[in-house]
């Protein structure tokens, strides 16, 4: 498959055609952005990084029966995926609570809850990806109530096997964001990435953070957090 | 039954306590606010208004087998209720996209829209009554899935009543806010008030706003909004 001409370049990585339309390479960038693009910068080899650990994840998920957009990676940066049309929402899960919900609704980060969150918000840089709900997502036709059915009976299935791996490897899946997408013929398709820029992750036993929570409020180290989670992902 | 000490007072309200604890008058006040507090101001009369609406609508409301704390109207700005423990959410249904909606995710308003928009917000003023969804309300333990599930088959069937009643009135029911308590045995009521400040009216043939946002937006003949609203109300 050969890598053509760049068709979107988003925040933290660019989509290229193939010379199949049914398939994209998807190239990870160091470019690292917080608070709605307000923050930029760059992490060092993220986009290696963040290449691998969304490698073993979807490779994880893939051999668990959750459909996803992966095929394979290509390189150091690239991945062969399906081409899809990203439903233009961000499906987040919540296990603990931290970051946006923790502080729009002032509840203390590392409060522990007697249910998982699953949130939507909308995908539109814009409005700063505004939290919805299904009404909403439907009434604005992103979507319908059948589709995000799906959508939330396959993320919560994502979210059992990431909190069972995740927890061998000594470390608390705290939330994460996802997306999907639909294939020409329709089907639908976990897509996107898995990574420290969209998840949390505390070490167990210190809870310390080894995410992109360590850019976004300079807690140094950022390098660091993303090598340790390739390193613990690659020894799941 | 004797109104006894003020137990709290809000924005657009205040609650007495009388002689028997199952019972409560809420009086109606003429102060307006809006933007979460920022704009304050007084509508003069709209408490004696807002008290007649109330008691219009409820009685309505009550006659069609919706469950209510209204007991009865005792003079021009106090109401007789049932006691109940405010669950803390302000319930949000939308027929047409406008206000905060349509500021929050970019649409016009007077957008029509396919289906029905039920919201909640976590009715929090130093958050900013914050909106929310049924995982956060349930995680945050301001009330259960299965409360939930019954506060959204009574509100589906006011706005059913309502968008009919007001309909004959010759105005468009855009959208209104609702709040829900509990008795001491555990009842779930509808309670609060149903007024030109908690809805949003337009008139059905010039589309003319018959409602609180003549305040927010200093549109003038505020008052004027206000005392047409009960004059239909009051035809119905
Ligand atoms: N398989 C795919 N096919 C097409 N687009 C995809 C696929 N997977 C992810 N995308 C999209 O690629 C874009 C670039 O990713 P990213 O840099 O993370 O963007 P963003 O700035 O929106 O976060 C995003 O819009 C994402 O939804
Ligand atoms: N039947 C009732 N029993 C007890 N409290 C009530 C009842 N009906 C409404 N309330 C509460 O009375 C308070 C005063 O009303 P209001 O002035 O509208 O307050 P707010 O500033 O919260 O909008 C509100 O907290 C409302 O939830
Ligand atoms: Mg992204
Ligand atoms: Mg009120």
């Amino acid at each position: 498959m050969s890598k053509e001409n760049m068709m979107y370049e988003g925040k933290a990585k660019q989509v290229y055609a193939t010379n199949d339309p049914a398939y994209v390479i998807v190239s990870y960038k160091d470019d690292a952005t917080a608070f709605n693009g307000e923050k930029k910068g760059q992490i060092a080899d993220k986009g290696i990084f963040n290449n691998s650990i969304t490698t073993v994840l979807f490779e994880i998920l893939e051999e668990k029966g959750i459909p996803t957009h992966f095929i394979e990676k290509l390189n150091e940066r690239d991945q062969l995926c399906k081409a899809v049309t990203i439903v233009p929402l961000e499906v987040i899960v919540r296990n603990v609570i931290a970051g946006s919900m923790a502080k729009r609704l002032g509840i203390e980060e590392g409060t522990e809850i007697p249910n998982t969150i699953f949130e939507i918000c909308y995908k539109n840089d814009e409005y700063g990806d505004p939290l919805i709900n299904d009404d909403h997502a439907v009434a604005m036709r992103l979507t319908t109530y059948d589709e995000l059915k799906k959508i939330y009976a396959i993320t919560r299935d994502i979210n059992k096997i990431m909190m069972d791996f995740f927890d061998k490897q000594g470390i608390r899946l705290i939330d994460f964001k996802l997306e999907f997408g639909k294939t020409a013929d329709g089907t639908l398709l976990l897509a996107d990435e898995i990574s420290p820029d969209t998840c949390r992750f505390w070490d167990k036993n210190t809870n310390q953070k080894l995410d992109k929570d360590r850019f976004r409020r300079d807690l140094g180290d950022v390098q660091e957090a993303y090598k340790e989670i390739l390193s613990r992902v690659e020894k799941g």
